[in-house]
């Protein structure tokens, strides 16, 4: 076993890249009409030559070209670089057949066919990958170009963005060398546009681009169209493990093992004179919805002008003007092509000299509320099914509609970016301590609190602030949890700013410095920390919200609850449709100003009798929590989690806090100093904390009890109906869940038998800890219900402080060591297996327990789905997020039914 | 599911109770050579039981008796402490049995037959439950006696005797009252020894028990003696659940749920006259094992004197001299005893008027040096086989042979000599209380516990103490047996010492004075108690250890290796008989004086580049210390882990030692302040450690790997053999083992390729997440090896930090909520189904994995069979353990085969 020799070279790699099992062929030809391709190719020709095999099919015009496909992409970095075996021969080939089909030939000196070569892999990376139009023009076939179109200008303008292209995606030359002569140009003939450059300048730049080629790559611009086209195709595949592509499939998800495919297709002009032009456009409008259809198009110009945004685009109206005729069939291709799809298109054509070419059309995408609006539309026009619809529209992308967000037609300055915590937006004068933030608000002022983090302390001035920004902290942070749960827009974790807080004022970058009381906005949805006001829309659940969650709620067999700590949060869930609350962390209620200090006292207490007399004074004020909570939920079931954090977080940290305790306490300070002390632990997490407290000072335990029962048995009495489930968390071992459920039965039934009312409630369990999940088959018999608590459940399986992971777990993500933040989305693998386990085992036992989870993950769709399959009841998540689980739950049902979840949408 | 009344009682109850299925016979009959019961059914009858009724069918004179069963006990319990049905009517047809075999009648005026009542578990648990003495006598019966036996003082004083007893066990009233009676008596009569009470004493002094008793219990004492029977049974099956009796299970590892059986015996008096006489003794000496009838006995005494350590016991020769024909009959029966039960025995035995019987024999407790020898010899004497003989030891007793000795060079001060009651040595400060020494304990104070003489009652502080010192008793008394089975230093029977409790101090020989707080060094081996703090030495392994271990060697299968981290580590490590070392912990290195300076600078360095430079400052170092490890190991593997801990761990805390720091090293302390704080984790354990650092900073590991490798590299280019097995820590993640295993290899290769060397070396990982465990089929193909890091499983596993645990551990396990410390002894249902599971899936890809443990588990034995069990290849312990480790290693194999340990040996 001993080592003799490196194993390997790579050591992150994913999956084994798609092969092909026996096929040879790597070249797909469309054109005339027809296509050895399909739409469904996806996989193999990529999203963009599926596309144009699917339009060619439909007799929509499209130029003549032919597909590489994805396979050879992979086989070519298998093969150190090198094209599989026969597929420049099958590109031979091909190439013939466009020569054919567009009656010119490639490297003619008279009629010379020129190409564009693209990437265009299973799922749209828009301007990920490379381009490179014009591929074909050679010092022989611009003669030939300049003949034939009788425009010198076209023909060098065509040559020198040609030279461009080849020069810096193929070669990798710094574009900017060529921006900057073609800069110099226009600064020497003073003028501003490129379109005013003529024929001379045109061909004077080419010669410049030549010589800055050459001085590149210390050789001559290739004078061989096939030698520029093996070169294009490699640099296509190429660009696949780009930095810009890698790092756009990490954010999106895309496995780096798919590849690639290469489109070679004819060029056509859309810049050889006024009746020639070129466009974009959705079949409808992607920011509403609207059924229009929705283009924009540039005369005399060519497609990349369009995306470039180099030259703004006119409506589409202007098309309708100047080429009627191409107006009038694109609108009937596209209606043409939308009703094939039965989805909303996103198209590219390019008239050339009067004649319409469909160069592309995929699902386009959309705004959230658009993506509503069609999707509801559609089914109202029997184009697609309800399933169909749900399956259009990312759970994700809901959250838009949700929150505030920023205007998208307002530009703004993002100055830093942290972590997108609590989405929406926010506006409001910078403060720095939650104090100053209650005080603003108290006299109506907008706020955002910026803190290095948020302690609970700080619970007040979050809830009185527009936003918090904190410099510290991750997506599971103390600021990124409540902002999460207020529905409150939070940035967290944003190492660029420096808090100087006695001073009153923060600098970010290093550069600019932002004092109290200056604006600043906040983008909780994307991290965006902007200067100044910007402009903000109101967030808005029409009618199309509406009914697609009364679909979602019709598919789904998951249910959604809230967690929510207190009655204001529980209307709030029953507001976004919540079928019950999940999760109530009775802690909340202990920081409230009102009640800090008697449990100050109960925790700073040496005897149970003096602890029993603080917390006697406690259960008032939890029993009108609970009261109030019941109400509101209108007998849906609310699971009520027993005190689980360790008591030290509710003393203050500081020793002038202490002492102004001790002062209100009339207790000497050296005492609660002493106290502090004692309770201080090297790892709180892994402390004397949940059900241990319970064990260690049953009196909490069974005050909180009484106070659920109390409530629930005045409210019975009332004939209210109410259903607390009451959860003990933390359970490592049978004998502390025996010991906790025999002490709530035991409260529970003397305080019904004291209030004489036949309240109902369940006691069940946290499922937190691994060995909790290893040793389930002890705990279902007893237990009625069990709830994952997957926040502790990946800090213990991953031994990873969420506290602490923010030193090194972004970097994890960033170098793709994890695919994703195990506390944003469910480690399904590690995390997910005891939960199987844990599930398994206990319904084994009790074929009918109760199974929910109310980590953060309740609210993240890819682990609803993941809690869906294996078998949960429930998922439970902040408010804010419940149509987001509602929506995810029906996509895991319609999954279940082998429904494929559409990407589009993403 | 909801609930409507309380669903059980007691929520922590032991497994259920061993039950009789169908029979009802609670009672077996012994006497006259015959006898129901056997001695394999210490199930049923306890280990006395079984004893009296195995020895009766040998032959040997036992006093006609019966046992009540431990069914009967635990039925009792069950049935709200009454008889099971049938029980009492079996009693009296037994009775009935004994009448006629003692040729006399309970209860009768004329010939009145007494009886013991004694408690009698299936494990000895010495003193800890009650007994009750001549029982039977009533106003009726003493007259019959002191006719029959002529003796009006022996008549009162068993009286007497018997309603002390009586009063205080049975009935529950303070002992204390009967002792003060009787010291008033003495005092009165001016007299300091019992036996000089004469009949009119001692007849008044029943007359006054009898007026104590009524007035404590407010009736007559019981007339009827089936009435004091039948309440004596009761309150032996109480002693079960008695607090003394339930701690020194707990301590022993003895389930609540065996009960205890009853035996009634026929009473034989050792003290009605000259002619009568006690004793216990060995059928071998029980400290050093010598094979010699090892006892001691009181002439006109009773048992209980012996035991009570009330008056000092002559050896065994006075027998000889007073009774020769009792003398050689003993002789004769302990020899047949010891053959027939192959083990040394323990006898207790009484001549009642020249007539030898024999009241009791069981395996004898023994002291480590003795198990070793009695198991040695046995084997050479052909008694028993190697591995009965290695049964025979408890693996951890071996800890007192490794326990350290006074230095015999060094000069002490002995102030007085008592009896060598346990061996070994041991220092500490002089306590008088159990309480005391027991707080002094959890401070992490060594103490000597100073009692007049110990009882039941100070255990806890028995085993929190250094080592126990009393004034009275003989090798046989409670603080002689138990501290043997403990193995804990022992010195009984001090007379010269006068204690002073509540003045809290002592004075010797009349003239030094020790006061609590002062040091003591007590001799177990000799008896020797000197003044002051000894130095102490290693122990001498002698040869019945080595013979021991060879023949644990010869059977083991499981590896045992050593956790060392030093040079002088590893050459202890190898005197104890390690195969290799299993866990070299590189940081301990990094705090040593000479190079915490630069390993300082390393983690106070900003750049990589300033880092890598103070990394090669100890680069040198850590090369020197494998190098020295490598030397020492002599070719056996050494498994070498690289840096564990966060870096914060290596800075100063407090503010005054970061400015000398950067003093120091020249840097404004702002600037170590800030980077101390920056470093800060709120959970280290789950924070920015073990592989993390490597991945965050593979300078570090870079470093490490090369001096681990330039260090075999220099071996083996001088042909010194050395196997290191780099280990990396804390993986979670597939992705990180892959890098940090490509670094190493890496870095390895580089190292092979400029020393131009064939090193060897393999890399693998230490298992101590569950999430590793979860993914051991990913890891297993990539790795060489696994070691299960126990320590951080546990504790991830659990949710517990070993840190903070105490606040509510030790009430755990006092409480039994845990059966024990499961960072003591492995938690074989939790963190053993993840180690199973890892262990599982990881041969499955890679059959021949190689697996060991290195958490504080390795030197537990019933952690080690566990690891035995699961396919281990090795434990690896601390150095002091491996003795230890090695003999339940074989234990384990031997357990496998089907062997029972033997629980005598506890």
């Amino acid at each position: 076993m001993a080592k003799t020799a490196p194993k390997k070279k790579n050591p992150v790699k994913g999956k084994k890249p798609i092969k092909s099992v026996k096929s040879s062929k790597y070249v797909y030809f469309f054109g005339s009409g027809k296509a050895e391709g399909l739409g469904t190719m996806k996989d193999l020709l990529g999203g963009k030559g599926a596309g144009l095999a699917e339009m060619t099919k439909l007799k929509v015009p499209v130029p003549a070209g032919f597909t590489i496909t994805t396979v050879a992409c992979n086989e070519f970095f298998e093969n150190k670089m090198k094209h599989p075996a026969g597929m420049w021969e099958q590109v031979l080939t091909a190439m013939k057949g466009v020569e054919k089909s567009m009656g010119m030939k490639f490297g003619d000196p008279v009629n010379p066919l020129l190409v564009s070569v693209r990437s265009g892999a299973k799922y749209s990376m828009p301007g990920m990958m490379d381009t490179v139009l014009n591929l074909g023009i050679t010092p022989t076939t611009l003669g030939g170009i300049i003949k034939k179109t009788n425009n010198e200008r076209f023909a060098y303008d065509a040559y020198r963005r040609f030279i461009t292209m080849f020069g810096s995606i193929v070669m990798g030359i710094d574009r900017q060398k060529f921006e900057h002569a073609l800069e110099r140009m226009k600064s020497e003939r003073r003028i501003t546009q490129d379109t005013d450059l003529d024929a001379a300048d045109l061909k004077k730049l080419a010669g410049e681009f030549e010589a800055i080629y050459e001085e590149a790559t210390l050789s001559k611009f290739p004078v061989d169209p096939y030698q520029q086209l093996k070169l294009a195709i490699n640099a296509v595949f190429g660009s696949w493990f780009g930095e810009r592509a890698k790092k756009y499939r990490k954010l999106n998800g895309i496995p780096d093992n798919l590849g690639t495919a290469c489109n070679i297709q004819s060029m056509v002009f859309g810049n050889t004179g006024e009746n020639s032009g070129t466009g974009v456009g959705f079949t409808r409008d992607p920011s509403t919805g609207e059924r229009k259809f929705f283009a924009e198009c540039l005369i005399n110009a060519q497609g990349e002008d369009v995306v470039a945004g180099i030259r703004t685009p006119m409506h589409i109206a202007e098309l309708k003007k100047t080429m009627p005729k191409a107006y009038s069939e694109l609108m009937v291709i596209q209606q043409k092509l939308e009703k094939h799809y039965k989805d909303m298109l996103d198209i590219e054509f390019t008239v050339q000299e009067g004649k319409l070419y469909m160069l592309q059309s995929r699902v386009g995408k959309r705004t959230a509320a658009a993506a509503l609006k069609i999707a509801v539309d559609m089914v109202k026009e029997r184009m697609i099914d309800k399933k169909t619809a749900l399956l259009r529209i990312d759970p994700m992308q809901l959250d838009q509609l949700l929150h505030p967000m920023i205007d998208t037609k307002a530009s703004v300055k993002v100055l830093c970016k942290g972590l997108p915590a609590s989405p929406g937006a926010a506006v409001g004068k910078v403060v720095f301590t939650a104090e100053v933030a209650e005080k603003a608000a108290a006299n109506n002022e907008k706020v955002i609190l910026v803190r290095t983090e948020t302690s609970p302390e700080d619970i007040g001035g979050m809830h009185a602030a527009q936003g918090i920004l904190t410099a510290r902290g991750g997506m599971t942070s103390h600021a990124a949890v409540v902002g999460r749960g207020m529905g409150k827009c939070c940035v967290v974790g944003c190492g660029a700013i420096d808090i100087h807080e006695k001073e009153k004022y923060l600098i970010i970058n290093g550069n600019v410095t932002v004092n109290e009381g200056d604006y600043l906005t906040l983008n909780g949805t994307t991290g965006d920390v902007i200067l100044g006001e910007a402009p903000l829309v109101k967030p808005q659940m029409n009618n199309d919200f509406k009914i697609i969650m009364k679909w979602a709620d019709e598919t789904r067999k998951l249910g959604v609850r809230s967690n929510a700590d207190t009655p204001k949060d529980a209307a709030v869930s029953m507001e976004f449709g919540a079928d019950g609350i999940g999760l109530v962390r009775t802690e909340h209620m202990f920081f409230d100003a009102g009640r800090i200090k008697a449990v100050r006292e109960m925790i700073l207490s040496d005897t149970k009798a003096e602890r029993e007399k603080a917390l006697a004074k406690i259960l008032p004020m939890q029993k009108n929590d609970f009261i109030g909570i019941f109400v509101e939920m209108k007998g849906l079931p609310v699971t009520i989690r027993l005190l689980d954090p360790p008591l030290h977080e509710f003393l203050p940290h500081t020793e002038a806090e202490l002492r102004e305790l001790a002062a209100d306490m009339q207790v000497p300070v050296e005492r609660l100093i002493a106290k502090n002390k004692l309770l201080q632990e090297s790892n709180p997490m892994l402390g004397h904390r949940g059900c241990r407290l319970g064990i260690t000072y049953p009196e909490i335990y069974e005050m909180q009890v009484r106070a659920i029962m109390e409530a629930a048995c005045e409210l019975t009495l009332k004939k209210i109906k109410c259903v607390p489930e009451i959860m003990i968390p933390l359970i490592s071992d049978i004998n502390e869940y025996k010991i906790m459920d025999a002490l709530t039965v035991r409260v529970a039934e003397e305080v019904k038998a004291r209030y004489k009312a036949k309240a109902e409630y369940t006691v069940g369990t946290m499922i937190e800890l691994p060995r909790a999940c290893i040793i389930s088959e002890q705990i279902a018999p007893i237990a009625d219900f069990y709830s994952f608590g997957t926040n502790d459940l990946t800090q213990t399986a991953y031994g990873l402080s969420r506290d602490d992971a923010g030193r090194f777990l972004p970097r994890y993500i960033e170098d793709g060591i994890l695919a994703a933040d195990p506390f944003m989305s469910l480690d399904q693998e590690g995390v997910g297996f005891l939960m199987k386990l844990a599930a398994e085992k206990g319904r084994a036992v009790k074929k009918k327990l109760k199974l929910g989870i109310c980590g953060e993950h309740g609210g993240d769709p890819a682990s609803v789905e993941f809690c869906h399959r294996i078998g949960l009841d429930y998922v439970s998540c902040s408010p804010y997020r419940i149509p987001i689980a509602r929506l995810a739950a029906a996509h895991a049902a319609l999954k279940k039914e082998g429904r494929e979840i559409s990407r589009s949408t993403v």
